[in-house]
This record gives C-alpha cells, sequence and structure tokens, in this order.
C-alpha cells in the first residue's frame, strides 16, 4: 500500500518520499523496510532511527527533531501518533485479506448463505440458515450452529464456537476458543431439592466493531436477549452471563465475570478479574478496578469514578479502610 | 406434541383445548402460536394474554384471573409454574431431537461402540474402546479420547474435548469448549528446583443430569479419580482439580476454582469467582458467598449459613467487620 | 520396560527381579501386575503390600521394612520416592508414544516442515511454514496458524490453538483448549471515545519443558514478545497478558490472570486467582497466596516470603490485619 494513501486515510502530513510501499506495521527492532513504525516521544527518536522500518509515524515535534527523523525515512505527522499507527495497522491488515475461498473440508449447510467474499477455513461446520454477510473471515475449526447471522467484515480467527441464533454485526473479531450465545446458567429447584432446567433459549446480540478474547464465553438470554453494544472490547476468558446488556464503548478486562441480567452502561471500563453479581446496574463512564466485586442488585454510580474492594466503594474510601486498618495493627505493637 | 401430553407428564391441570400442537417454549413477547408460555404472578396477566403464545402455564390464582387467561388460550395449571414450565421446555426439547446420523466427516475408531439412536456430528473424533448409550448427541468438532464412556441421552453441544477413560453418566450436558478429564496439576521439585511432571493417570466420573458449562475445565485424578455427583450443575469457566469430590445437587456459578483433593458436600451453593483450596471440606449445604476464599485444609460447616471473604466466614461476622472498618474510618476524620 | 532399565534410568538401587517388565505407573488399588506404585511413608506398608502392583518405589526405609515389602515384588529404593515415581512415570509414557502417523483428515500446508517421527491427529490444521521438531505429536481439532514452530517430543493434547509466529520449545505439553499467541488486549481510545485496536503483532516464545493447562491463553507481544521461561507449569484458565515474561521454573496456578508487560521472576510461586496488574515486577522466588492482587507498577520482594490479601502484603502483616479487625467487632458488643 502506498504511502501516500497511508497517509490521507489516517488523517497524517507526510514528509519525503510519498510513492514508497508498505504491507505492515513493527516495532523498532524488527521492523523490515516494508514496516510501518511510530514515535510516540522524541527522545526515543534515535532509537527509532536505528530501525530498518520504511516509514515512521511521528507526533507534532519540534521542526529540528522531524527533520533528523525524515532525513532517515518518510515520516507521517499526526497530533496521536499511537492512535494513527493504530489506524494505519488496521488498514494495512483490511488490506492483507485471505483470498475468497471455501475449504473443502469446511463442511456448509446447503441452506446457509454466504455473500461474495466470506473465506472458510479448514475443518469448518456452518449450520442450517446461517447468513455471512461480505468479507466474513472464518478460520480453522469454528463451529456455527443453526441461524446464526454475522456482518460484513467480521473475522472468527479459528475454534471459535457460536450457538444457535446469534447474532454478531460488522467488523467484529472474534478469538479462538470463544464461545457465544451458550445456555445460560438458569435452573429451577423442585420439592426434592433437584435442579430442573431453565430453558435458555434467548438469543445473543453482539453489535459492530466489537473485539472478544479467547476462549472468552458470553451467555444468549433466558427467554430473552443478551445485548453487547458497538464498540465493545472484551479480553480473554471473561464471563458474561444471561440476560446481560453491555452498553457502547465497554472495555471489559480478564477474567472478569458478570451475572445475569446486569447492565453495564456505556463508557464503563471493567479490569480484570472483577466480579459483578445479577441485577447490577454499573452507570455510564464507572470505572471497575481490579478484583472488585459488586453485590447483588447494587446501583454503581459516578462517571469516572474508580471504585475498588468487595463490596466495591470508591477507591478514597477503600484506601482510608486499608490505612487503618494498618495503624490499627501497629498500635498493637508492645510498647506503644 | 400435544398440549394434553405436556400437562399430564409436568402434572399440571388443563383448562381449554387440549388437542392443540406444541413445538417449544418463549418468552411473552416473541412466543410464536406453536409456543408454550408461562405466568408466575398474576400481576403480569395482560402481557401473557398480548402474546401469540399457543398455551400459557399459571399458578393456582383466582378463578376470575385463571378464566380471563383461559378465554385466550388453553392453560396449564401448576403449584409452581416456573417449574412446571421449565419441565414442559425439557420434554419439547426432548421430543425434538435430531434424527441418528455420524456425519460422514467423523472419525470413529472401528472399537468404538456406539447404541442406538446415537448422532455424530461433522468434525467429530471418536477414540478406541469409547461407548455411547442410547440417543446420544456428539456436536460439531468434539474429541472423545478412548475409553471414554457417555450414558443415555447425554448430550454435549460442540467443541467439547474429553480425555480417556472418563465415564459420564446420562442426561448430562456438556457445553461448547469445556474439558473434561484433563490432567492435574501435580509436580516434584527435584535437587535443582525444576518441577518433574507427577503422573495424572487417575480418572474422572460424573454422574447423572449433570450440566457442565462453557470452557468448564475438570481433572482427572492424580492416582484415583475425581468425582462428580448427580444433578450437579456447572457454570462456564469453572476449574475443577484433580481428586476433587463434589456431592449430589450442588451448584457451582462461573468463575469458581476448586483445588485438589476438596471436597464439596451434597446441595451446597458455591457462587461465583469463589476459590477453595485444596484439601478443603465444604460440608453439606452450606452457601459460599461470590469470590470467597476458602484456605487450605479448612472444614466450612453451615447447612443453609451463607459464608463470605477471604478468609470465608459467615457473612454477619463480615458485615460487622466492613462496619467495623467504616466507622475506623470516620472516627479519624479531622474534630471528630 | 525392563524394570532394570527404568531403576538405571532414575538412580534407585533394585532389590528382587530386575527382569520384570512394567508399562505404566498407578495407585495401590488400581494397579494390575504390569504397573509400578510407590510407597512414601512405611507407615502404609500394609497396603502397598495389599496392591497387584509388579513393582514398588520405596524410601530408604529400615532394612526389615524394605524386606517385608521385598518379599512381596521388586522394590525400587530412592532417596526421595515421590520423585523417583514421577520419573518413572514420564520414562514409561515415553517409551509408549503413538506411532508417527498423519491422520488422512488432518490438512497440512505444504511449505509446513515435519521432522521425523511426528504425528499428526484428525481434523488438524497445519498452516504455511510451520516446523514441526522431531516426534511432536498433534492431537486432534489442534489448529496451528502460520510459522509456528514446535521442538521435539512436543505434545499438544487436543484441540489446541497456536497464533502465527509462536514457538514452543521442547518436551512442552499443551492441554486441551489453550490457546498460545492470541492478541493482546490493546486500544487507543479517539477523539470521540472509541476504542481503536492498536496492533498485537509481536510473538509469544515459549521455553522447553513447560507445561500449559486446558483453555488456558497466553497471548502475544503488542510489538515485541510475551517470553515463557524453561520449566515453566501453567494451570488450567490462566490468562497471560501481551508482553510478560516468566522467569525459569515459575508455577501459575489456575485461574490467575497476569497483565501487560509484568514480569515474574525465576522460581516464584503463584497460586489460584491471583491477579497480577500490568507492569508489575514479581522478585525472583517470592510466592503469591491464592486470590491476592498485585497493584500496578509494584515491585513484590522476599523470597522465600508468602503474600496474600488486595495490595498483596506479607502474610504476617495481612493475618495481624484481620485478627485486629475480629478484635474490633468483638469489642463492640453491648458491655464490653
Amino acid at each position: 500500500m502506498r504511502l501516500l494513501d497511508i497517509a490521507e486515510q489516517i488523517g497524517a502530513q507526510l514528509q519525503g518520499d510519498e510513492a514508497i510501499e508498505l504491507t505492515g506495521v513493527a516495532g523498532f527492532s524488527n521492523a523490515a523496510p516494508q514496516d510501518l513504525i511510530f514515535l510516540e516521544d522524541s527522545k526515543f527518536a534515535d532509537a527509532a532511527n536505528a530501525s530498518s522500518a520504511g516509514a515512521c509515524v511521528v507526533g507534532q515535534f519540534d521542526e529540528s527533531v522531524l527533520n533528523s527523523i525524515a532525513a532517515r525515512r518518510p515520516i507521517l505527522i499526526a497530533k496521536n501518533p499511537r492512535l494513527a499507527f493504530a489506524r494505519a495497522a488496521e488498514i494495512l491488515r483490511r488490506a492483507d485479506q485471505p483470498i475468497e475461498v471455501i475449504h473443502p473440508t469446511a463442511v456448509v449447510d446447503p441452506t446457509a448463505k454466504l455473500a461474495p467474499g466470506v473465506s472458510v477455513g479448514p475443518g469448518v461446520f456452518i449450520g442450517p440458515r446461517v447468513v455471512l454477510g461480505p468479507r466474513v473471515g472464518i478460520g480453522p475449526g469454528c463451529v456455527l450452529l443453526s441461524d446464526v447471522v454475522l456482518g460484513e467484515d467480521t473475522v472468527l480467527i479459528a475454534r471459535v464456537t457460536i450457538y444457535a441464533n446469534t447474532t454478531v454485526g460488522q467488523r467484529c473479531i472474534i478469538h479462538a476458543g470463544a464461545v457465544l450465545g451458550s445456555d445460560g446458567f438458569g435452573f429451577v429447584r423442585d420439592e426434592t431439592g433437584r435442579y430442573q432446567k431453565f430453558p435458555q433459549i434467548g438469543s445473543l446480540v453482539i453489535g459492530n466493531d466489537v473485539e472478544v478474547g479467547a476462549n472468552t464465553t458470553i451467555d444468549r438470554g433466558a427467554l430473552e436477549s443478551t445485548v453487547i453494544g458497538n464498540g465493545v472490547k472484551v479480553d480473554n476468558l471473561v464471563q458474561i452471563a444471561h440476560n446481560v446488556e453491555v452498553g457502547d464503548d465497554v472495555v471489559i478486562a480478564s477474567q472478569t465475570g458478570v451475572s445475569g441480567s446486569s447492565v453495564i452502561e456505556r463508557n464503563c471500563i471493567v479490569a480484570g478479574q472483577v466480579g459483578i453479581a445479577d441485577h447490577v446496574r454499573i452507570e455510564e463512564g464507572a470505572i471497575l478496578g481490579a478484583q472488585c466485586g459488586v453485590p447483588s442488585r447494587k446501583i454503581i454510580r459516578g462517571k469516572g469514578v474508580v471504585f475498588w474492594g468487595t463490596p466495591a466503594r470508591p477507591i478514597a474510601e477503600y484506601l482510608r479502610e486499608l490505612a487503618a486498618l494498618a495503624r490499627l495493627t501497629r498500635r498493637k505493637k508492645p510498647g506503644e
């Protein structure tokens, strides 16, 4: 891809040879001449200069710094070089799509509908009435049960399982081992104390531009739907239970669990190993610190406020308690 | 399936047209005329009446309420409508079993024994001497290593892996990505500080009517067995280590971990993200609250008592401590 | 395998018939005449004597005890009988390797290089330029994307996914459902609050003699590498994020999560459900107790010291705080 085209698409100002061709991005040390690198802080300019990369995204540095870097290779000047680099990486990745192919070992139900540009890897199973949008990529070993719908440009890396009636939007990336639309954990106890499975026949609806990490599980609704908004990013080994609603642009880090019927409103940030019990509401923009726990039916409110501990409370409060506790044990020493 | 047959099997009293045919269950809003719905609380009778469902399970409401609902569609009157509905859902699900078929892409070892009614999906591998009971269903992409035994009517949804010598009982449901019978985590440190793998050659024995969630892992015993009782329900992403014993009708929620050689006696309820260390005994009927931690070799006793915190203690005690801690920090404010 | 050969390889002193042939190891109760058992504590000598095993590894017990056991079957006398038994188990396991075979349903890219003795199971996909060392075993349903390298004698049990450019050393065991080299969780927030994926194009390098548990996920580096040292043992459902470095002979128990760019130095022991935030350094030989949490950028120092709680602190300190807290609530009772 021509550097000029990349510059235009990421809105960066190009200085240097605009005709060079790039194929990917890299770090300083492992970049080849076809790779793009980025420099966020001008104090690492020497390290960038020592790279073999073909071009470099840079910040709006002093002109002397810019010139010293541009003397080595073309530069793309951007207000936020990390963001510009990330966008360039995505543009280059999309330009490098696998060619359309249905691997001969894939089993595709005759009632499935595959749009142009779809690629299906070896050992894939695509069930009845599945609908795959343009340029969808299904990696090796994936299983799509009946009536699954995937929007255009969505990619399943490998060995993803999607249960019946699950809908995934456009431009999503689903990593290996993820399970989408599995049965929720719902039972009714009978007179003898045994658990009777409550039907888990709702659906799972995932928006656009969502990324789901490796071995993460997202359950379908019991009778209604589990809903994941647009732009949501979910890390590895996360559990999202039945009937949960996750708003747009929420980030959920690894090993966090969200119990049934809870709501995480838009723009929340949920750190790793957080536990959110059932029927909880995390209001817009709240930040849940790592390992914190939100008890059943609680409402967490506070845009930009960090919550910590179990039960989750504002971090300042939690730290005061920790300090008080530490003082308490100091007081107990003999002679004090 | 005829409504009268359903009514008889779930022990409900039928009022209305007993000849109508149903194929499934649904929620109020998405039910079709072939679906059954249920109404637990008569104050939602209007919502139930607005549904397109073919029949409705209801509680033992006032006769006027029953008549208003029965005016719209046949009703099944049950003491516990939620339980009756769940049972009807299971009956309808079993009536809708896939037809017997061994997919041509499945690899079935010639020494495996498949009972009548077994279905095997695409891309499945069934190893030497595996025994599958009547009507067992093996979904796409499952791997059963040698000498696995599955009891009648057990279903593996998709991409389940079962290690050698694992036995699973009747009517179990194993969800996608689950791994049953994996090696336990056992090592012996040698003179130089390196870890030598200790053999993990015991087995895993799972009872009847067990459900295992997506991407959950249950290890085999080291030399003896890991044992999961009848009616146990295990959620997604749970870890159960080697030599653990789980009693009948235990429920374990998502992301909980049970370490080696621990025992969870019958009727216990274990919430999400709980950590149970090794050689622990959770006595009959105890309830472990979310995220609590039980240290090594502890005994937890108290039928119906909720435990919380790390180390786990009765919830009343934990809450008193939290309150005392909060008071402590309040006292520290200037002027107090 | 002849008992004499086993004795020589594990460095044990043989007493009794050196010509008997063994095929495996077992526990007292389920051992067959071809099996080896072990006795660590002479007070269980009667139980060992009652076993059907063909031979027994024993400690350096009193001669009368040794003679009583040797009267029943040959014994292998070792300083550390548990370690000797574990070594014998591994020797017997390696002697029982599957024969070299590429299953006809496996899809192996023509540019992949398979050394002699490699076995590839059914439904496996091996991508372009993959390199498999001598005697590598790839179990059913595994997916190896492009440019993966596996060292000699490494075994993937089943349904393992390995992303492009991942390198795994020699004699490793990777359990079912594990995902190696998945994308890290890295995003750049743009002006509108949306998350742009930051490229995750580094690699994952795993050393020799590493064991990775079922459904564990280890991410590749963002631009550089994630590195797992030699002899590292990782349990089930563990998450290791991008750019993490794990030193030699580290043990990480189930459901622990290690966030981006953190370092765990050699010989550390990390218990289950531990959370290690980003840019943390766990210095050599430290021990992190179950469920503890290490906040971002912290350094944990103390060879052989156990840390507990969140934020993680030396266990003595944590226990003092727990005791102080308990006293505090006792003090609050009326009349005290």
